[in-house]
Protein backbone atom coordinates (compact mmCIF):
# COMPACT_ATOMS: atom_id res chain seq x y z
CA UNK A 1 0.00 0.00 0.00
CA UNK A 2 1.15 3.59 -0.60
CA UNK A 3 1.30 6.01 1.56
CA UNK A 4 -0.94 8.14 -1.12
CA UNK A 5 -3.64 5.09 -1.18
CA UNK A 6 -4.66 5.68 2.00
CA UNK A 7 -7.88 7.85 1.81
CA UNK A 8 -7.36 11.42 3.77
CA UNK A 9 -10.25 11.20 6.14
CA UNK A 10 -8.40 7.70 7.47
CA UNK A 11 -5.09 9.84 7.99
CA UNK A 12 -7.14 12.84 9.83
CA UNK A 13 -8.20 10.33 12.16
CA UNK A 14 -5.18 8.75 13.01
CA UNK A 15 -3.42 11.95 15.23
CA UNK A 16 -7.16 11.10 17.42
CA UNK A 17 -6.33 7.76 18.06
CA UNK A 18 -2.59 8.26 18.93
CA UNK A 19 -3.48 11.39 21.18
CA UNK A 20 -5.45 8.58 22.94
CA UNK A 21 -3.70 5.95 22.96
CA UNK A 22 -0.80 8.34 24.46
CA UNK A 23 -3.32 9.73 27.21
CA UNK A 24 -4.14 5.59 27.96
CA UNK A 25 -0.28 4.74 27.80
CA UNK A 26 0.58 7.42 30.33
CA UNK A 27 -1.96 5.75 32.93
CA UNK A 28 -0.61 2.63 32.40
CA UNK A 29 -3.80 1.24 30.28
CA UNK A 30 -1.78 -2.03 28.80
CA UNK A 31 -4.91 -3.15 26.55
CA UNK A 32 -7.60 -1.33 24.72
CA UNK A 33 -10.30 -2.33 22.48
CA UNK A 34 -11.70 -0.70 19.59
CA UNK A 35 -15.17 -0.71 21.07
CA UNK A 36 -13.22 1.81 24.01
CA UNK A 37 -10.85 3.25 21.29
CA UNK A 38 -13.79 4.27 19.50
CA UNK A 39 -16.22 5.61 22.24
CA UNK A 40 -13.09 7.88 23.07
CA UNK A 41 -12.64 9.18 19.58
CA UNK A 42 -16.31 9.10 18.30
CA UNK A 43 -16.10 6.22 15.73
CA UNK A 44 -17.95 3.06 15.83
CA UNK A 45 -15.29 0.02 16.68
CA UNK A 46 -15.39 -1.51 12.80
CA UNK A 47 -14.31 1.92 12.07
CA UNK A 48 -11.18 1.92 13.56
CA UNK A 49 -10.26 -1.91 12.80
CA UNK A 50 -11.11 -0.74 9.07
CA UNK A 51 -8.93 2.58 9.36
CA UNK A 52 -6.19 0.25 11.13
CA UNK A 53 -6.22 -2.82 8.66
CA UNK A 54 -4.92 -0.08 5.83
CA UNK A 55 -1.66 -0.07 8.11
CA UNK A 56 -1.29 -3.56 8.89
CA UNK A 57 -2.64 -6.15 11.86
CA UNK A 58 -1.84 -4.22 14.84
CA UNK A 59 -5.12 -6.54 17.07
CA UNK A 60 -5.82 -9.87 17.89
CA UNK A 61 -9.43 -10.84 17.87
CA UNK A 62 -10.89 -10.93 21.39
CA UNK A 63 -7.89 -9.06 22.71
CA UNK A 64 -7.85 -5.92 21.66
CA UNK A 65 -4.54 -3.83 21.33
CA UNK A 66 -1.60 -3.45 22.77
CA UNK A 67 -1.69 0.19 23.76
CA UNK A 68 1.49 0.90 23.53
CA UNK A 69 2.32 -1.02 20.59
CA UNK A 70 -0.15 0.73 18.63
CA UNK A 71 0.82 3.89 19.79
CA UNK A 72 4.05 3.81 18.57
CA UNK A 73 3.23 2.64 15.45
CA UNK A 74 1.42 5.36 14.98
CA UNK A 75 3.74 7.42 15.55
CA UNK A 76 5.89 5.85 12.99
CA UNK A 77 3.21 5.68 10.86
CA UNK A 78 2.08 9.57 10.96
CA UNK A 79 6.37 9.88 11.04
CA UNK A 80 5.63 12.28 14.73
CA UNK A 81 8.38 9.68 16.08
CA UNK A 82 11.10 12.77 15.37
CA UNK A 83 11.07 16.54 16.56
CA UNK A 84 10.16 18.55 13.53
CA UNK A 85 10.73 22.20 13.15
CA UNK A 86 7.99 24.20 11.67
CA UNK A 87 8.37 28.68 10.80
CA UNK A 88 5.70 30.45 11.75
CA UNK A 89 4.35 33.49 9.13
CA UNK A 90 2.47 36.44 10.72
CA UNK A 91 3.15 38.12 13.71
CA UNK A 92 -0.13 39.13 14.63
CA UNK A 93 -2.46 38.22 17.46
CA UNK A 94 -2.92 34.83 16.27
CA UNK A 95 0.56 34.19 15.53
CA UNK A 96 1.44 35.36 19.23
CA UNK A 97 -1.11 32.56 20.46
CA UNK A 98 0.45 29.96 18.39
CA UNK A 99 3.90 31.13 19.65
CA UNK A 100 2.93 30.67 22.94
CA UNK A 101 1.10 27.10 22.11
CA UNK A 102 2.35 24.80 24.80
CA UNK A 103 1.26 21.82 23.08
CA UNK A 104 3.62 21.98 20.09
CA UNK A 105 6.75 20.75 21.92
CA UNK A 106 4.75 18.28 23.77
CA UNK A 107 4.10 16.33 20.85
CA UNK A 108 7.53 17.04 19.22
CA UNK A 109 6.80 20.19 16.94
CA UNK A 110 8.53 23.26 17.96
CA UNK A 111 8.62 26.44 16.15
CA UNK A 112 11.80 27.58 14.78
CA UNK A 113 11.68 31.02 13.20
CA UNK A 114 8.63 33.58 13.51
CA UNK A 115 8.18 35.91 10.32
CA UNK A 116 6.45 39.41 9.37
CA UNK A 117 6.83 41.60 6.93
CA UNK A 118 6.18 44.84 9.12
CA UNK A 119 9.23 46.42 9.90
CA UNK A 120 7.72 47.41 13.08
CA UNK A 121 7.47 44.31 13.87
CA UNK A 122 11.35 42.66 13.73
CA UNK A 123 13.19 42.16 16.71
CA UNK A 124 9.91 41.70 18.51
CA UNK A 125 9.55 39.16 21.05
CA UNK A 126 7.06 36.52 20.42
CA UNK A 127 6.88 33.12 22.41
CA UNK A 128 10.58 32.55 22.92
CA UNK A 129 11.50 33.90 19.65
CA UNK A 130 11.93 37.22 17.66
CA UNK A 131 10.42 38.36 14.49
CA UNK A 132 12.43 38.50 11.77
CA UNK A 133 11.57 40.12 8.36
CA UNK A 134 10.28 37.76 5.86
CA UNK A 135 14.09 38.34 3.75
CA UNK A 136 15.09 36.04 5.88
CA UNK A 137 12.68 33.18 4.87
CA UNK A 138 15.01 30.94 2.81
CA UNK A 139 18.05 31.07 5.53
CA UNK A 140 14.94 30.23 8.28
CA UNK A 141 13.96 27.32 6.39
CA UNK A 142 17.90 26.38 5.66
CA UNK A 143 18.74 26.56 9.13
CA UNK A 144 16.46 23.93 10.45
CA UNK A 145 15.70 21.70 8.19
CA UNK A 146 12.43 22.95 7.85
CA UNK A 147 9.32 21.42 5.89
CA UNK A 148 6.38 22.84 7.73
CA UNK A 149 4.82 26.00 7.77
CA UNK A 150 2.15 27.84 9.85
CA UNK A 151 0.72 30.57 7.57
CA UNK A 152 -1.02 33.20 10.31
CA UNK A 153 -1.56 36.37 7.26
CA UNK A 154 -4.32 38.00 6.65
CA UNK A 155 -6.29 36.07 3.54
CA UNK A 156 -5.27 38.67 1.11
CA UNK A 157 -1.68 37.82 1.64
CA UNK A 158 -2.30 34.13 1.89
CA UNK A 159 -1.41 32.83 -1.84
CA UNK A 160 1.75 35.24 -2.42
CA UNK A 161 3.22 34.09 1.18
CA UNK A 162 2.49 30.15 0.62
CA UNK A 163 3.99 30.60 -2.74
CA UNK A 164 7.02 31.62 -1.16
CA UNK A 165 7.31 29.12 1.43
CA UNK A 166 6.75 26.77 -1.34
CA UNK A 167 10.03 28.14 -2.78
CA UNK A 168 11.86 28.01 0.20
CA UNK A 169 11.26 24.45 0.43
CA UNK A 170 8.55 24.51 2.50
CA UNK A 171 6.39 21.26 1.79
CA UNK A 172 3.05 20.75 4.16
CA UNK A 173 1.09 24.42 5.40
CA UNK A 174 -0.65 24.71 8.02
CA UNK A 175 -2.85 27.54 7.25
CA UNK A 176 -4.99 29.55 9.00
CA UNK A 177 -5.67 32.60 6.27
CA UNK A 178 -9.28 32.06 5.42
CA UNK A 179 -8.62 31.50 2.12
CA UNK A 180 -7.62 28.42 -0.33
CA UNK A 181 -4.39 27.77 -1.04
CA UNK A 182 -3.65 26.85 -5.38
CA UNK A 183 -0.08 25.12 -5.10
CA UNK A 184 1.51 22.32 -6.42
CA UNK A 185 0.15 18.63 -6.05
CA UNK A 186 3.09 17.77 -3.95
CA UNK A 187 2.47 20.44 -1.23
CA UNK A 188 0.11 19.11 1.30
CA UNK A 189 -2.16 21.92 2.96
CA UNK A 190 -4.09 21.55 6.30
CA UNK A 191 -6.86 24.50 6.68
CA UNK A 192 -7.83 25.74 10.16
CA UNK A 193 -10.68 28.00 9.46
CA UNK A 194 -13.16 28.88 12.52
CA UNK A 195 -15.81 30.83 10.11
CA UNK A 196 -16.05 27.59 8.11
CA UNK A 197 -16.53 25.62 10.96
CA UNK A 198 -18.63 27.65 12.53
CA UNK A 199 -20.88 27.85 9.32
CA UNK A 200 -21.07 23.96 8.94
CA UNK A 201 -22.14 23.71 12.98
CA UNK A 202 -25.16 26.57 12.47
CA UNK A 203 -25.97 24.65 9.79
CA UNK A 204 -27.20 21.47 12.19
CA UNK A 205 -29.05 24.62 14.45
CA UNK B 1 -34.17 15.40 2.59
CA UNK B 2 -33.92 15.99 5.82
CA UNK B 3 -31.21 17.82 7.19
CA UNK B 4 -29.24 15.01 8.56
CA UNK B 5 -29.53 13.41 5.85
CA UNK B 6 -26.76 15.06 3.91
CA UNK B 7 -23.37 13.79 4.75
CA UNK B 8 -21.28 15.95 7.24
CA UNK B 9 -18.31 16.26 4.42
CA UNK B 10 -20.15 18.00 2.06
CA UNK B 11 -21.83 20.54 4.90
CA UNK B 12 -18.49 21.20 5.47
CA UNK B 13 -17.68 21.92 1.71
CA UNK B 14 -21.07 24.62 1.96
CA UNK B 15 -18.73 27.17 3.49
CA UNK B 16 -15.85 27.16 1.33
CA UNK B 17 -18.75 27.63 -1.74
CA UNK B 18 -20.08 30.24 0.31
CA UNK B 19 -16.88 32.29 0.89
CA UNK B 20 -16.01 32.04 -2.69
CA UNK B 21 -19.30 33.51 -4.01
CA UNK B 22 -18.77 36.15 -2.16
CA UNK B 23 -15.76 37.47 -2.80
CA UNK B 24 -17.11 36.83 -6.84
CA UNK B 25 -20.44 38.48 -6.11
CA UNK B 26 -18.08 41.50 -4.87
CA UNK B 27 -16.13 41.46 -7.59
CA UNK B 28 -19.69 41.75 -9.27
CA UNK B 29 -18.96 38.30 -11.38
CA UNK B 30 -22.70 37.99 -12.39
CA UNK B 31 -22.08 34.05 -13.79
CA UNK B 32 -19.59 30.88 -12.34
CA UNK B 33 -19.25 27.71 -13.91
CA UNK B 34 -18.77 24.86 -11.60
CA UNK B 35 -15.13 24.07 -13.21
CA UNK B 36 -14.20 27.67 -12.05
CA UNK B 37 -15.72 27.11 -8.77
CA UNK B 38 -14.16 24.31 -8.08
CA UNK B 39 -10.76 25.28 -9.16
CA UNK B 40 -11.01 27.95 -6.38
CA UNK B 41 -12.39 25.71 -3.97
CA UNK B 42 -9.82 22.67 -4.46
CA UNK B 43 -12.47 20.44 -5.21
CA UNK B 44 -13.83 18.79 -9.06
CA UNK B 45 -16.84 20.45 -10.88
CA UNK B 46 -18.58 17.05 -10.84
CA UNK B 47 -18.18 17.42 -7.07
CA UNK B 48 -19.64 20.81 -6.78
CA UNK B 49 -22.60 19.22 -8.94
CA UNK B 50 -23.19 16.50 -6.33
CA UNK B 51 -22.82 18.25 -3.55
CA UNK B 52 -25.34 21.07 -4.36
CA UNK B 53 -27.64 18.46 -5.95
CA UNK B 54 -28.44 17.70 -2.38
CA UNK B 55 -30.13 20.89 -1.82
CA UNK B 56 -31.88 21.67 -4.94
CA UNK B 57 -31.08 22.65 -8.94
CA UNK B 58 -28.73 25.70 -8.76
CA UNK B 59 -27.72 25.82 -12.17
CA UNK B 60 -28.70 25.37 -15.82
CA UNK B 61 -26.30 23.22 -18.01
CA UNK B 62 -23.59 25.14 -19.81
CA UNK B 63 -25.29 28.44 -18.43
CA UNK B 64 -23.03 27.74 -15.11
CA UNK B 65 -24.52 29.45 -11.77
CA UNK B 66 -25.84 32.55 -11.08
CA UNK B 67 -23.32 34.11 -8.18
CA UNK B 68 -25.62 36.11 -5.90
CA UNK B 69 -28.57 33.91 -5.96
CA UNK B 70 -25.93 30.28 -5.45
CA UNK B 71 -24.77 32.77 -2.73
CA UNK B 72 -27.71 33.71 -1.20
CA UNK B 73 -29.48 29.69 -1.56
CA UNK B 74 -25.78 28.67 0.42
CA UNK B 75 -26.91 31.26 3.04
CA UNK B 76 -30.27 30.25 3.65
CA UNK B 77 -29.30 26.34 3.88
CA UNK B 78 -26.29 27.02 6.37
CA UNK B 79 -28.39 29.01 7.97
CA UNK B 80 -26.08 32.03 7.88
CA UNK B 81 -28.59 34.66 6.49
CA UNK B 82 -28.68 35.91 10.50
CA UNK B 83 -26.92 36.97 13.03
CA UNK B 84 -25.51 34.47 15.62
CA UNK B 85 -24.32 34.96 18.90
CA UNK B 86 -20.64 33.64 20.66
CA UNK B 87 -20.28 32.63 23.79
CA UNK B 88 -16.07 32.14 24.30
CA UNK B 89 -14.89 30.05 27.46
CA UNK B 90 -10.96 30.51 28.19
CA UNK B 91 -9.24 33.96 28.36
CA UNK B 92 -5.91 32.89 27.72
CA UNK B 93 -3.66 33.85 24.96
CA UNK B 94 -6.17 31.64 22.47
CA UNK B 95 -9.09 33.58 23.99
CA UNK B 96 -7.33 36.76 23.46
CA UNK B 97 -6.61 36.00 19.92
CA UNK B 98 -9.86 35.12 19.37
CA UNK B 99 -11.67 38.17 20.88
CA UNK B 100 -9.88 40.00 18.45
CA UNK B 101 -11.02 38.43 15.50
CA UNK B 102 -12.99 40.75 13.36
CA UNK B 103 -13.88 38.20 10.80
CA UNK B 104 -16.31 37.11 13.05
CA UNK B 105 -18.61 40.25 12.56
CA UNK B 106 -17.99 40.15 8.75
CA UNK B 107 -19.90 36.73 8.11
CA UNK B 108 -22.56 37.55 11.13
CA UNK B 109 -20.96 36.25 13.85
CA UNK B 110 -20.66 38.13 17.16
CA UNK B 111 -19.21 36.97 20.82
CA UNK B 112 -21.74 37.89 22.89
CA UNK B 113 -19.48 37.18 26.01
CA UNK B 114 -16.28 35.81 27.33
CA UNK B 115 -16.01 33.78 30.28
CA UNK B 116 -12.91 32.03 32.60
CA UNK B 117 -13.21 30.33 36.12
CA UNK B 118 -9.92 32.74 37.53
CA UNK B 119 -10.61 35.18 39.17
CA UNK B 120 -7.89 37.59 38.64
CA UNK B 121 -9.09 37.72 35.11
CA UNK B 122 -12.96 38.80 36.17
CA UNK B 123 -13.48 42.38 34.49
CA UNK B 124 -10.58 42.03 32.35
CA UNK B 125 -10.71 43.56 29.19
CA UNK B 126 -10.56 40.96 26.15
CA UNK B 127 -11.51 42.10 22.42
CA UNK B 128 -14.40 44.67 23.28
CA UNK B 129 -15.44 42.79 26.08
CA UNK B 130 -14.92 41.93 29.86
CA UNK B 131 -14.55 38.93 31.41
CA UNK B 132 -17.21 37.41 33.34
CA UNK B 133 -16.97 34.48 36.04
CA UNK B 134 -18.19 31.13 34.83
CA UNK B 135 -20.95 31.38 37.39
CA UNK B 136 -22.69 33.71 34.69
CA UNK B 137 -22.73 31.33 31.71
CA UNK B 138 -26.38 30.84 32.22
CA UNK B 139 -27.08 33.96 31.98
CA UNK B 140 -24.98 35.22 29.04
CA UNK B 141 -26.82 32.55 26.98
CA UNK B 142 -30.00 33.78 28.46
CA UNK B 143 -28.86 37.18 27.17
CA UNK B 144 -28.67 36.80 23.81
CA UNK B 145 -30.26 33.56 23.04
CA UNK B 146 -26.80 31.83 22.32
CA UNK B 147 -26.45 28.27 20.73
CA UNK B 148 -23.14 28.64 19.83
CA UNK B 149 -19.67 28.83 22.26
CA UNK B 150 -16.00 28.55 21.61
CA UNK B 151 -14.26 26.31 23.87
CA UNK B 152 -10.91 27.58 24.60
CA UNK B 153 -9.57 26.07 27.68
CA UNK B 154 -7.02 23.48 28.67
CA UNK B 155 -7.66 20.01 27.64
CA UNK B 156 -8.06 18.41 30.97
CA UNK B 157 -11.09 21.14 31.85
CA UNK B 158 -12.89 20.85 28.31
CA UNK B 159 -15.29 17.78 28.96
CA UNK B 160 -16.70 19.32 32.47
CA UNK B 161 -16.81 23.24 30.28
CA UNK B 162 -18.27 21.44 27.57
CA UNK B 163 -21.40 19.51 30.03
CA UNK B 164 -21.91 22.91 31.38
CA UNK B 165 -22.52 24.82 28.10
CA UNK B 166 -25.07 22.18 27.07
CA UNK B 167 -26.63 22.22 30.42
CA UNK B 168 -26.62 26.35 29.77
CA UNK B 169 -28.76 25.97 26.64
CA UNK B 170 -25.70 26.09 24.03
CA UNK B 171 -26.40 23.25 21.11
CA UNK B 172 -22.54 23.77 18.98
CA UNK B 173 -19.62 24.08 20.10
CA UNK B 174 -16.21 25.24 17.99
CA UNK B 175 -13.75 23.44 20.44
CA UNK B 176 -10.31 23.80 20.51
CA UNK B 177 -8.92 21.91 23.03
CA UNK B 178 -7.27 19.17 21.88
CA UNK B 179 -10.03 16.74 23.44
CA UNK B 180 -12.27 14.46 22.47
CA UNK B 181 -16.12 15.75 23.60
CA UNK B 182 -18.58 13.21 24.76
CA UNK B 183 -21.99 15.12 24.65
CA UNK B 184 -25.26 13.96 23.81
CA UNK B 185 -25.57 13.32 20.00
CA UNK B 186 -28.38 16.26 19.59
CA UNK B 187 -25.18 18.69 20.39
CA UNK B 188 -23.08 19.44 17.48
CA UNK B 189 -19.27 20.08 17.77
CA UNK B 190 -16.71 21.09 15.63
CA UNK B 191 -12.83 20.82 16.31
CA UNK B 192 -10.28 22.97 15.78
CA UNK B 193 -6.71 20.71 16.61
CA UNK B 194 -3.64 22.40 15.23
CA UNK B 195 -1.56 19.35 16.40
CA UNK B 196 -3.79 16.59 14.69
CA UNK B 197 -3.63 19.04 11.11
CA UNK B 198 0.28 19.08 11.56
CA UNK B 199 0.46 15.11 12.75
CA UNK B 200 -2.05 14.40 9.37
CA UNK B 201 0.56 16.81 7.63
CA UNK B 202 3.54 14.53 8.70
CA UNK B 203 2.09 11.85 6.91
CA UNK B 204 2.46 13.25 3.71
CA UNK B 205 5.97 14.02 4.18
Amino acid sequence: MRRSDVPDVVIRRLPLYLRCLTYMAERNQRVVSSQELGAWVGVSSAQIRKDLSYFGEFGRQGLGYEVAYLRDQLRSILQVDRRWAIVLVGAGALGHALANYRSFESWNFYLSAALDNDPAKYGQPIGDLRVRPMDELSQAVREADVRLAILAVPAEAAQEVAEELVAAGVRAILNYAPMNLVLPPEIHVEYIDPIASLQSATYYL
